[in-house]
């Protein structure tokens, strides 16, 4: 997605070179980003226009898979990506006839137990708060796997598909998605309620837990302080982060 | 779909045929049918097992844009296609940048121009009862293009996105394709709102009216009567056809 908004600016605008685009949620392979925010720098003058006529240019460049739906200039400080206070991602899931419709099958995982969303939301619930995610996370060296999991909740929407909305300061590799792994194996029965949270103390990637596939998953929000602090907020992440 | 699900019968129950399927909406190509019926007749036997346990073995053969969502044994008199009392679609438009979910672009059309709803519907009410369709059908010989237009109305859903529900007894080929890309021309200024009913009574194709794309049709739902008069309105809409 980067890469490729990146090329559209640069066709869009006729710049010399791509310019370079910090994104707020740097996302798995196949994961979609609804909600994704960018920031890049760009010569002055150049959203000489209205920021409406910018955005119909750029989408009008960009391949019918991404789209651009809103620009702005950003205030003082802002960094899409340090700045950013939380990040909330949905994942879809489908685990009976009742809900199967074809017509989501690019965003929505077909499971194949009927799953109990009442489970999975009391495992999930042990597993909220400020831990060492370790055992959920692709490790990198020297990264920190410490993360506050804020929201963690499944529900039954109307139309019988079972959708978890999940919010963290930040997610490593892998994250949410290695979550909702154990989760639908509690959901469907095949482990106990408990244990997700028991992985999550032992602090160790374990095997057991079947990383769920990437297509369902949705980056919806993410979410910045008010103006005033987002310089603020920026350093304290990249403190943050660099002491992993 | 026809093909395709007549072949996953033969696979699924191992008959040495496809059997023949009837389906209760004969969709144009890439339109979908999310509420699409159909009936066929198998050996005796055949259902031994629960209706659920043929449903997944069906499922597992299908390709991923086809599911069954339910399968039971049908009353007397049933036909799938000419027991129907009416058949609904919906048309999906997203008309600028905030209702844009690359997500949904697989059952969405994506329309330069902003509409007004409201326009639409008041070109659409004029059109609704009983008429010679002929200006919005693709014609056949010796097919009578008269249908009963029961629903034509718009409107915007909550996540921007204008959606048509669209209800008659039955529709001719690129009938409601036809009919949405003339509202379209209405709903974004191009032509007065009087225009579409205009074209009904004039009663012949008229080539200023650009049929919509397929993709953002889907077949909803199908009404039938009473078990009890499902062969009467069986026979009744044969001779109805076939008269034309």
């Amino acid at each position: 997605m980067q890469g490729v908004l990146s090329e559209a600016l640069a066709v869009a605008f006729r710049l010399a070179l791509p310019p370079t685009l910090t994104v707020a949620g740097r996302t798995d392979a196949g994961v979609h980003a609804r909600g994704q925010v960018a920031h890049v720098d760009v010569p002055s003058g150049m959203w000489a226009s209205a920021a409406s006529v910018a955005m119909r240019r750029l989408n009008r460049v960009l391949p019918a898979d991404v789209r651009v739906r809103a620009i702005s200039v950003a205030p003082a400080g802002f960094d899409a990506r340090f700045s950013a206070l939380w990040r909330r991602y949905s994942y879809r899931v489908c685990d009976g006839a009742v809900c199967a419709d074809p017509l989501r099958r690019h965003d929505t995982l077909w499971h194949r137990l009927p799953v109990d969303p009442q489970l999975m939301n009391q495992a999930a619930a042990a597993c909220l708060g400020t831990h060492d995610f370790a055992a959920f996370c692709r490790r990198r060296l020297g990264a920190s796997t410490v993360r506050e999991l804020q929201r963690l909740d499944w529900h039954r929407d109307e139309t019988g598909v079972v959708v978890a909305a999940v919010i963290a300061d930040a997610f490593c590799h892998n994250m949410v998605r290695a979550l909702v792994g154990a989760l639908l194996a509690v959901g469907d029965g095949r482990k106990p309620a408990s244990w997700p949270a028991a992985m999550l103390a032992a602090a160790v990637r374990d095997p057991a837990v079947t990383v769920a596939p990437p297509h369902p998953l949705c980056l919806e929000q993410v979410g910045y302080p008010a103006d005033e602090d987002l310089k603020a907020r920026a350093s304290l992440t990249r403190r943050g982060r660099s002491a992993g």
